[in-house]
């Protein structure tokens, strides 16, 4: 089945990549992100309001302050937006700027939030627990398909083994399995997966043919600056590179990235110029 | 630093044991059990009110039809009653009924929930997530102190790891390692952490020895029969033994078992006849 | 660098796919297969002599009566052999039949195993351990290039973590990480990685993307009577079919597959029809 | 079925110690450390000849120079030795200087060397792979076992989970387990397991109290010079320290220490002044 998000069907026969920043920090870097990867083949956007950290001390996200720059862009852009809601108060908080709702890794097992997701409309992106069972994944996306709530794309995003070289470990084969045994999109997050920018395309591709519906990538205009999560973000230069390849990619499967209405094939091969709100 | 309970101190020079059902399902198992339990040296009563499942579909907990009968069980033995809460909205619900607040592995990194929890006076026993660094357990800790609730018990229940044969791994390396880098009490679940009701003895034993400053214990009056967890619920008979043991290790650490006011050291050597409500 | 492994190149521009039974059980299965790998454009085997169980009481393998069937396997193909050796003595005792040698994932750290074939000039597969860190696989590989044998190829065969439902869990990372960190091939095997036939094929592409040099597949001629591992096996045609796909995917990268030389890229798109012995 | 080392029963009515260096560097370190851990009750040497170490640069053991000092020593004390072969032709090359052959971590999946060790007649030290099942940890003993040598004892040792504050998880619940499931005594080396010698004391009552027949402890004169593993090795004054604790937990459980003939119970309580051999 396939889930509309604005104009863009995820887990239908073409490839939909969201991209953006971990976290939305400021006007500028929000708009030049989201035009740069417009500009490389991306349909919806990503970025965090509210950011869930291990650390009560580290930088929590702009919170509502980010809404009024969330709407600016995507009138600029045309592009929706998947972001992140840890609480059921912010189910209705972000109603109006978000177009899909993401569950991440650490409230994969929230009952209660996924329940109340189950009364809405809205598509959700389900993260995997970092060490859940495919079967519980699979199990949580029934909270909230079982509400009434059949809009759920599921996102694997690397699992905690005993490797420590890499941040996570992406499950390739719970790509495949959920594929196989859900009847929902499944898509990849390789930011999280490897946690390493260098190596964030070979697993999109690797993503990709193992049959992936998408991709969930994290860009940053400078990543050194990034205030979350920069060793992983991607420059717009090597976004672009890796979107060129990956298109090479889909064809070997008859395939190729979902676009916005307006997206001519040629624009993603240059790298935006980018324009301050 | 001890943290208090009603009448009982975790934390302090004596070891605490917390026991109960896994669900508390009707009024004659609740009272029966809490009679028992406390009969056998148990001070502080466990027992879900909702329970959280991986399937939509199994026993999800009696709800708030359990709070007449807590308030009557408390009343009669006059112990306290930890229980499991999964959502912002039951922290008020259950003001009434409960004496500490559990947050459970699976929300252990609900940091909306823990921030709430900061606002409260009530202690908080907060279990260790399933895959949570310690480092991560200790800081989500700090979600709740950094906002004013200096009273939480940690709870080491098992993590999840490659090995199959027992329902998770308890981490005793890891209540060591709590004892040392927190200032907080540690308490084990021996009954999440093997699965095994066989082996539950065993395991608390070893807890005890490890430095631990109490138990949760599943004990149920006919665990082939509980709603839920009954592999790993101890019979009466079988809780009654493990607790003469018990002793006589913290014995060999100059500790005993916290004990309530009115109980007397002799009285737990006999299994109680429970009396019906 | 590449390893020449008779007339094949590992780690070369081009795609390596090394094919075969898990054990060689019978001349018949043994040429049968061979035969319908090479068709299918595979171009070294692979075929376990002696197997490694876990139980003392499961098919070991036929030993050295498979001898004869492997040197008139490989006269009749001009395919070289890989084969596992668990022991010293085996060094010697298969230096006439394997062309490579395959160090398994329970070897890895066998350093006197790994010392002994430093001394050898035959190239040596040395798969990654169960449970070893990327690290420890790169300086095992070291025990055998100290020695003086540079012909050393990385295999990874997937990980052991939580995650059930399948096999093993194949770290797609490792592969990136390792081509990264290290100047040696790295190949995979999707087989023992994913554990499910059905997976395999998705496997592989996304091997064949993540930057691997070569795939190691188990085949069978029914997969249902194989006397180890066949639920990993592919059939011939699922094989075949297989290898068209991944050839499309090779080709997105500018790459093609390493073929043998009297090998027409015509032929590997009919299935072989075996000739018995 | 209690298991003899020299004169002592290992899974008989008392607890075992073995204690040693992780490597014998020196006469001088090796002797002092003998005459320290026996003074505190240990009644079992551990000394490594040759180590496996995963860096081939590393400290890699003296090797046959440690021969005539193990002799020495065990004139000395009267007592046996445990010391890990990792390869075949060690089982003779140690044939007169080990009581009981110990089988490492790294090589638990060492089919042949597990066979070899079943045609001899000393017993086996098996330490579970640091990811083994327990049942693969318990049907690799088969191997030894099968082969007719019956004096096979279990050593968990921890296991390799995602945590990184200690050096393994200590799998406390396979101990219990194991002791359940097979006929052999089982042991823990709670060095390796924590690999922090603070925490090594709580981790070995832990050991003793979930049931364990005895402990193989580091114990180096100098652990911050030792020239492997000295982060987890005890102190003389610690380990003596631990041993008249842990005789307090044994006794709880109706039990005492394995002790030589010659040990009188008052010797263990000062610390052994050493006289340098």
């Amino acid at each position: 089945m396939a889930i509309q998000i604005g104009n863009i069907k995820i887990g239908g026969p073409h490839f939909t990549v969201i991209a953006g920043p971990c976290s939305i920090e400021s006007p500028e870097q929000f708009i030049n992100t989201a035009q740069a990867v417009k500009a490389s083949g991306a349909v919806i956007l990503r970025g965090g309001i509210w950011k869930m950290r291990t650390s009560a001390q580290a930088f929590q996200g702009l919170g509502e302050e980010a809404f009024s720059m969330i709407q600016k862009v995507k009138a600029l852009t045309g592009m929706g937006l998947i972001s992140e809601i840890t609480d059921i108060s912010q189910v209705e908080a972000t109603f109006d700027v978000v177009d899909a709702y993401q569950v991440g890794a650490r409230n994969m097992h929230n009952y209660s939030l996924l329940k109340e997701l189950g009364k809405q409309s809205k598509p959700v992106l389900l993260k995997r627990g970092f060490s859940a069972y495919i079967d519980e994944w699979l199990k949580a996306s029934e909270y909230i398909t079982n509400g009434g709530n059949q809009n759920v794309i599921l996102c694997e995003r690397g699992i905690r083994t005993f490797e420590t070289a890499t941040r996570n470990t992406l499950d390739i084969n719970a790509v495949a399995y959920a594929k196989k045994h859900s009847g929902l999109p499944v898509i990849v997050d390789p930011s999280h997966a490897v946690g390493i920018a260098d190596l964030v395309p070979q697993i999109s591709y690797a993503a990709a043919a193992a049959g992936a519906d998408g991709l969930m990538v994290e860009v940053h205009p400078d990543p050194s600056k990034a205030l979350s999560d920069g060793a992983q973000a991607l420059t717009f230069e090597n976004f672009n590179k890796m979107m060129l390849q990956l298109e090479r990619v889909l064809a070997a499967f008859d395939k190729g990235l979902n676009r916005l209405p307006q997206q001519m094939s040629s624009q993603h091969n240059e790298i935006h110029n980018p324009i301050l709100m």
